[in-house]
Order: structure tokens, then sequence, then C-alpha cells
């Protein structure tokens, strides 16, 4: 039996753990050389096969392809970018196949959430259009955690971790000092259209007596005057109000509560400024001193506080993918089953990519609390294991020692082309 | 001999690390029965002395009052609160003085930054006019490290080391994307008049080539021209620019970059809107995808990343306080000194209260870059011992097991009084 060479990708919004998924994919297959010849990672993602810059993965010690479980972002790099003609004939299209043909690559892992699973699953059809031998894998990768099948996608429960200890930290600092300061703390959090990461704000409290003492999902329509008499209300009752806030929040005309023009490259809008204008509404209307943090990119890039079951769900997406493929799997998206909540036990499973493309999974309404401003049991009992255990990276110097690999790219067979 | 009472205060904004001077506080004193009867610890600060609102702390286990080390916020209450009037004929000061007799006080432990020391300055000074033996002891704490006198003020090391992994994290996040998407990183710091924040920050890369790429300092007038042209040098030689931007950034006509018309109940302008003033006019200007973040009180509030030399220190100025006051000394605010950086050794020393009050340490021109854009190596050799070591919190199901206290409130001895 010939080996033949894998490519792996990593694609769309970057995670804490995603690098993990990296390492059990690289691991594994190093643990398959009669199948797999070596793992070329594409530098920013599938922009990176077109451009031909195709990392060697060979020449990454074990020990530095171990330690990437820590490290957050896209170790290889990632983008955003969708393959939107899938005529045979189209230039990009025929220069994927180039690329794959040029290096010998029979695996393609592709590591991201539902746009990129639609990106895959038009490569395996085109693949059989070439009678090219692709095998393309998905794994599962978003902090919104808003991808079908799946139970919950890798990066997710970082964030979720992330967004729940801060949340409960803030709040303890709120608490301390709404006598005479401070009586409304609104944390922004990333969640587009699903209220996942918003929701994972109420484990940091046991009950609505406990802060967050209100989160705004996107799947509640927002309501300014309910909202302010929400607040108004909580502050009388407890001193002081803290509130978790979705970026993707609406209001009944279906408008963002806090549009901005800017899009991104998938033509999603960007989004933006929720905290700043729920905060100058209560400043306004009930006179209130407030204040808001936007977590941004911290929430999803935070490596010195990933949830351990998270990281160790994303290195198992990656080794699974890998033992997928040699066994012969083209197609399919590896998914994560959960088996039990208490104790929380979960295996690998599969899901045809085409159920997954382009799909995303809202916030069912029964995680939802009946006045549409908390979560309920059914959601903690969810969320829990999800959050649960810690593995901390290394520290030098009193910061994270994260790691970095050498990059080299393989020798270029092809002319240039431009993306 | 016969032992009285102390009142501990905490006081202004709170640290990730505050708690863990309550605890050097109340440990120390119960190792001095003999002087000290019982810790009184006011529920709100100064405001809870005046309204009688005395904590119980011998009603604490040993074990809760140890494990204070690791919660962040006030664990008794903290507040903006400075005494305006020192007739001894006022109200207020009558209070503060009927309150010491009735709870027999004689010590008078406060914990706060320049304001606070500010308000204990005159208590002593209303003593000796009452002819009240109080002992004020100022312990210091605040994360701005703009106390005069101490080498650094606890509270602050934590912070940095926050701010510090937070840069540090999330340049890998906008690396990884830069090519297809997010091209300029904001993270908005606290930071009112000085830049010792945003300065920590700089410990996220070891020099200009790394990120942050360029660091804004209250104390360099911003001029909007010339950043824009260094980020556009950034982003074409590197692919990306990491920004840290302190809220208290100035225009050469002194006025505030992110203006904000509310203010605190000290009178000081209360700031935020640097980030989106600052990513507005780069998305506007150069045309950049721009994200920001804004730490906010999840800065000050990380008790899951405290500095271990931070919470040591913050421990150990609480313990001197204590031992200091058994010792008589009075009208003093304990230090820490600095004996050497490499290894990082540091002693207790105490300062004048009248030395410290309302005078703002701003970062020496020696700790900023030529450009004005960065730290030196001076600036670092200060800054790494005081984010060194890590203090991990217990955690249970995923987050940190924060234990809250009883809070039992001493019995009242005075008619009601309103603040």
């Amino acid at each position: 039996m010939v080996a033949h060479n894998a490519i792996y990708a990593q694609s769309g919004g970057v995670t804490a753990v995603i690098n993990a998924t990296a390492s059990g994919v690289i691991q594994t297959a190093r643990q398959h050389t009669t199948k797999i010849h070596n793992v070329l990672a594409a530098k920013n993602g599938v922009v990176g096969v077109l451009r031909e810059e195709l990392i060697d993965t060979s020449r990454e010690s074990d020990r530095a392809i171990e330690q990437l479980l820590h490290v957050p972002g896209g170790a290889f790099g990632s983008c955003r970018f969708k393959l939107q003609n899938t005529d045979p004939k189209d230039p990009v299209v025929n220069r994927l196949f180039e690329v794959f043909k040029a290096h010998d690559v029979r695996y393609f892992f592709y590591n991201g959430g539902g746009d990129s699973q639609d990106t895959l699953h038009k490569i395996t059809r085109l693949g059989e259009q070439f009678s090219y031998p692709i095998q393309c894998i998905g794994i599962p990768k978003t902090v919104d955690n808003d991808l079908a099948i799946t139970d919950c996608s890798p990066g997710f429960g970082s964030v979720a971790k992330y967004i729940a200890v801060s949340t409960k930290e803030a709040a303890l600092d709120v608490q301390s000092m709404c006598d005479t300061s401070t009586k409304v703390f609104i944390l922004e959090v990333m969640g587009r259209h699903s209220g996942w990461i918003a929701a994972a704000g109420g484990l940091a409290g046991s009950g609505p007596e406990e802060p967050p003492h209100i989160i705004l999902f996107p799947e509640v329509i927002f309501e300014a005057k309910k909202f302010a008499e929400a607040v108004k209300q909580i502050v009388n009752t407890y001193g002081f109000c803290v509130v978790v806030a979705s970026e993707g929040i609406r209001l009944s005309n279906g408008q963002f509560v806090a549009e901005s023009s800017s899009k991104d490259a998938f033509g999603h809008t960007q989004l933006g400024g929720v905290g700043a204008t729920l905060a100058d509404s209560i400043q306004r209307d009930l006179g209130y001193k407030v204040h808001y943090a936007i977590a941004d990119y911290l929430q999803r890039a935070a490596g010195h506080l990933v949830s351990k079951v998270d990281q160790e769900q994303a290195f198992n997406v990656g080794k699974s993918a890998v033992e997928l493929a040699v066994q012969g799997a083209r197609d399919v998206m590896v998914v994560i089953k959960r088996l039990s909540n208490n104790p929380y036990r979960w295996s690998i499973d599969t899901a045809d990519v085409s159920q997954i493309a382009n799909i995303e999974k809202t916030l069912p309404s029964e995680y939802i609390r009946d006045d549409g401003y908390g979560i309920t049991e059914e959601a903690r009992e969810y969320l829990l294991p999800l959050v649960s255990g810690e593995s901390f990276p290394v520290y030098r110097d009193g910061l994270p020692d994260y790691q970095r690999l050498k990059l080299d790219f393989v020798a270029r067979k092809l002319p240039e082309f431009q993306v």
C-alpha cells in the first residue's frame, strides 16, 4: 500500500482549542504512516491551499505538536473564505485540485464551522466529477456552538467557561461597590444568531437570585421598556444588576440592537456595541451608574482558562477524523454524541456533511427561562459538563509559554496563483 | 493591658487581591488578641462605619478567613466616599468618632488608594483634636499603581498579569485571522491618568516586532494622524496590528479621546469608549477590519489569574499593618520597597500618610519608548516581577469556588444615621 499526503486546514473564527484538534490530527497521522505520508497544514486555511502555501508538519517535533494542545488561536492561520463557484471549469476549483494532485493529497481535513462544512461537501462532489480520490473529513469547531447534529462544538466549552468565570468575578466586584458606585454591569458576549455563549453566563449563579440577573439572548426579542423595568426591580431588590448580553440581540422588527454597517467576508453583518447601547439607555432612563465590558476575542482566545472537557473533545475529534480517514471514510463530519449528563459521558460519532452545512442550531426554547432573561435547569444540565475541568498551560515569567512552530513550507511545485 | 477593637475598611475600586489584604489583617489580628480584641469589618467601607454596619469577623471561621485569599472583589463591600468636611462640629465627623467610641475602636485599618489615604490622614488629625486615641494605618490598594512612595500597589500586579496574558492571547487569535479578516485589534484598559496598566500589555511581547505593536499611554499626547500612519505601517509589515489603549489618553488640548459626561462620586470623569473611537477612525481612514475589547471590571476582578507576587504582597501589607499597629504606629501607610529586580526581592516599609495622599504617580518617561508607543527595557524590568507566579483558586463544577462569608453585624449601639 502506498501512503499519500493529507491536508489539514483551519477555517473561520479560531478558538482556544482549535490547535488541540490540530495536535490530534497530526499526532494520529504519525501513527498511520502506512497510509498517511505527511500532514501538510494549509497556511490560513483553504486560501493557503490555493496559494500552495503548505506547511510541512513533519519538520515539527513530536514535542512541539504535543504542546500545540495549549496554544490558542490558529497555529497555521485560518481564513474566512467560501467556495462560491462550484463549476468544474472555475479557476479556483481547478487550482484546488491541481494542488491536491501536485502534492499527492488524498485526505482533506477541514476544521471549521457550518460555512466550512459547506465548502467541504462541495469539494467532495467536485472530486467525484474530476474522478480524483479525495477523502474529505469535516472536523467541527465553533465557539458559537451552533452546528447541527453534534451535541456540542469544540471551542464552545472554553468560551462558555471564560464567560461564566468572568461573569462570576465581575459580579463580585460590582456587588462590593454598588452602594455608592456602579449599580449595573453589562458583559457583551459573542453569538451572532444563537445565545449559547450568553447562556453560559448563567452558570455564574445558581438561580434567579444570583448574578447574572438578566441574560439577553438573540432568540428572545429585545423589549427596551420591559428590560428597563427588570433592571430597576433587580437593583431595588439586590442593590445591583449584572447583565450578560449577546451581541446579536434584536428588536421586534428584526433589527439588531447594535446595528453596524461593516460586514465580514461571508457577508455577515459584523456586530458590536450592544454593551454601549444598553449602558446608555440604562444611564439615561434609570440614572444608574453603568459599566460594560466587551469580551470580544479575549473570550475565544483564553488558552489560560480552557475547559478540560472541551480540550479533550477538540483533541479527539482531530484524532478520530484521521482514524476514520484511514478506515476509508469520506464526506463525513466527526460529531460529539452525549451519552449521559451525570456523570457526563460522550463518544465520537459521524454525520453526513450535507446535513450540517449552513444549518444554525439556536438555543432550544426549553433552555430559556419563562421570563426570557435566564436559563432553565435543563440548560444548566446541558452546559455544566462542557465547562468542566481545568487544563492550565505552562507559565514562564508570569505568562503562558505558548510555543511557536517552525512553519516551514514544502517546496512549491506549481506556478503562483492569486486569491 | 486591655485589648481594643479594630475597624478594617475597604475603599475605592476593588481588586482581585484586596481580600488577600483583609485575610492578612484578620489572620494577624487573631494572633494579637492581647491588643486587638476583634476586627470589625465596615460594610461598604467608611460608609458602613457611619451607618454602624460593622461585620463581626470573629464569627467567620479561620478557614473562611484563609480562603478569602482567593476571592476577588471586596468581601465586605467598598465605597467611593471622601470625607469632605473636617470641621470637628460636622455631623459626619462626629458620627465617625461616636461609632469608634461606642465599639471601643482604637485601630483603624483603611485599605485604599490616594483618596482613601487622604481620608485616613484627616481622621488621625481629628482624633488628636478630639483627644481620642485612634491609630490609623493605611494599607495600599489600587489597580492603577499610581500611589506615591510605595514601589507598587497591591492589586496592580494581578491586573498587569491579566492584561499581559489577554494581549498575548488575543494577538495569537488576530494573527491567525488577519489574512482575510480582522487586521487591527484594540484592547481598552483601565488607567485614568497613568499608563501603568497599559504598559503591562507590553509584557505580551519581547520587543517592537511582537504584539502589542502599539501602546497608547495617558502620559503621551494622542496624535490621530501619527497613530493612523503607525497602524498602517505595522499592518504592511506584519499583516496585523495589536493596540493596547489606556482609557485615559488625551488630545493635545487636554481633552480625553473618549470624553464622557458622567462623573463618579469623587468628581472624576468616568471614561469609556476609547476602543470604539479608535476602531471607528481606523476603519474609516484605513479601511481595515477592526475589533476591540473592553476589559473593564474583568481585568481587576480576575481571581482566576492573579499574580502570586501580588497576592503575597497584598496579604503581607495587611499583616504588617496589624503588626505595626500593635507596636504603636499611627498615621502611616504600609508601603512595598523593592530591594532588587533579579532575583526580585522586596520588603515592607512605612511612609507618612500625608506624603501619599492625593499624589498620582505616573509612568516615568524612561519607561516609555522613544516613539511613545511601547515600553523600554527598564519598564520591563520593573513590571516583570509583579506579574510573576500563579495562585489558582480551587475550582468546583468548572468554576472558581469563591467562598462567601456570613457577614453578621455586631449589635448596634447607636441611633440610625443617614449617609
